[in-house]
């Protein structure tokens, strides 16, 4: 087989996202030009911000076009490289596509040569130390100036980036506490990555009131993942000069004509609160020492990793409507099954 | 005489001010106790803040009581002192109460001693040498990281803090555009404040492409007064990692039990801005410099003043409920009419 199966976007996504809107192609290998690279990806990172990307407007980075094949972060070797600093066999993090083969160069987004860690599988590189784990990280750090001591929510926190939030809150020395939509995951958070508690928004009534009695005197850092009414609830339950790191708004990304109204937000000025929101390509330069920090704390087991792996180019549609829907815990994922010849 | 003159909270306030909401009544002139100062106040200063503690509910502050004398900061003279640090005919900024003697001490909120400068009118030091100066100077350089070449929009841009802001940053050598409501504010702020534009958003239509218009590489720092949907058209005209100065929110204050939606947040996250809210109490330490350079600004004729007097304790409540129907222009205040024997 010498084919690239690719998958495309083939109608402009209004609402949830379903496997119909995605397209399946198989095209030549592409070539590697001048100062590039050809990789084999093997790991797609699914993730909430492609979302934005489906509808045909410019959403921080442009649109995906119609039959354009579905961009996101994977991971990768080099089968063919004209750019002497990178050679075959070397592992590579990148903004790519949903493709087996993707052509890539030094200055692609998220471009970043990996050493992979003795006993670490590569996949936990789209997730933990990858995207998901350094955008916790970062966020927490240069946005949060996380301190010892602080008490730290997180809301779909048994997600990719929530989960790793809450543990590396956990490991500074704060006190941490999940939102998520079930009780199963509030017992996840809790029993396996060690959250001091955990809130289900599906059946706490009042959000402020259930994150307010965890927290009684109010919360330092809020990292937000989903926006909307969780977001209006948390900034009545922040301390004067709290800080809210806007890394995601995951309730709004199915209805984007239509975003839920924020209404508290006067609280901003009378409690002396920052909203700040960052996207990790701007930190680049931090994501090295976050991902060696990461690696050192997983592999000494301080921070447990869970993935939810779908194997198959072919099904990464369906993988991601279910990431969009709520339905996955950890780190969602695809395997891509590989077709070269042994 | 030798009463002293109150306005009182006749009736919580919902919705819009009335001067039946206040009452008038005539009390013993205070005793200062020990570490005490009594002061004979000479200014009062007219705020939009104030609204927030006539509902009868906790906003930063506790709220004024039923029958309580309204709460606000003002300029008097000391006329008797149990601090020794302090001496009669001193000049006290303070937050005190709208009455003719108050009593202090330099525990109370935003107390200072001022040095009024020779030429420079007393009542200046209630609007662009007292709160509104000092809050726009502090809100542009501590909030917003005001540096020569940006562009700054502004709103309430002919109010008191408004038209410091856009002079402060017009001094500072950026670009400055106003948001006001009538084309005779547009007007006054171009023609008196050096304003390089202005929007009238009662005609404008959509507010984010009159701005963009007048900035069309966006915004760097938005200074808000006003919240709602000048907030939600603005976060749409943000350059990427802009800043907004959460100063006021004077759109809801009549409508805290409804306050505006705000749909637009999306922005903070793909835009990687920052909001932040502050009270000028918190940068106290920061207020003698900027009054400092407000103060040769002024001297020297390179920042203009606009001031709204209404003279007379008496008419205190119906000058209030102007400002906050919007029908002032400058600095609103009150000039209490002395009642000592000569």
């Amino acid at each position: 087989m010498n084919q690239n199966r690719q998958i495309t976007l083939l109608r402009h996504v209004q609402g949830n996202p379903t496997p119909e809107h995605f397209g399946y192609v198989e095209s030549p290998i592409p070539e590697p030009g001048e100062g590039e690279i050809l990789i084999r990806n093997l790991y797609f990172s699914l993730e909430p911000a492609i979302r934005g990307w489906l509808e045909g407007k410019a959403n921080y980075f442009e649109p995906i076009p119609l039959n354009g094949v579905v961009r996101g972060p994977t991971v990768g070797r080099v089968i063919k490289s004209n750019d002497p600093a990178y050679r075959e066999g070397d592992v590579i993090f990148c903004m790519n596509q949903w493709e087996d083969y993707s052509v890539c160069s030094v200055e692609s987004i998220l471009f970043e040569k990996l050493n992979p860690k003795e006993g670490v599988p590569l996949s936990y590189y789209v997730g933990p130390l990858g995207g998901s784990g350094t955008t916790a990280y970062v966020g927490l750090h240069e946005i949060g100036h996380i301190k010892a001591g602080q008490t730290v929510v997180v809301s779909a926190a048994a997600g990719a980036t929530g989960s790793m939030v809450g543990q590396i809150a956990r490991m500074r020395g704060c006190r941490v506490i999940g939102i998520v939509g079930s009780d199963e995951k509030a017992n996840m958070i809790v029993d396996e990555f060690g959250f001091d508690g955990a809130v289900n928004y599906n059946t706490a009534g009042d959000i402020t009131a259930a994150v307010m009695a965890l927290a009684p005197e109010g919360v330092d850092i809020y990292f937000d993942n989903v926006g909307g009414p969780i977001l209006n609830a948390m900034l009545l339950a922040m301390k004067v000069q709290g800080r809210i790191v806007c890394c995601g708004m995951i309730s709004d990304y199915n209805r984007t004509e239509n975003p839920n109204p924020i209404t508290n937000l006067w609280e901003v000025v009378a409690r002396q609160l920052t909203l700040q929101g960052f996207l990790l390509f701007t930190y680049h330069d931090k994501v090295p020492a976050a991902q060696a920090q990461l690696a050192e704390w997983i592999a000494a087991g301080d921070i447990r990793v869970a993935e939810h792996i779908t194997r198959g180019i072919a099904k990464a549609p369906q993988a991601f409507c279910e990431l969009m829907s709520g339905k996955t815990k950890g780190k969602a994922l695809v395997e891509v099954d590989l077709t070269e010849e042994a």
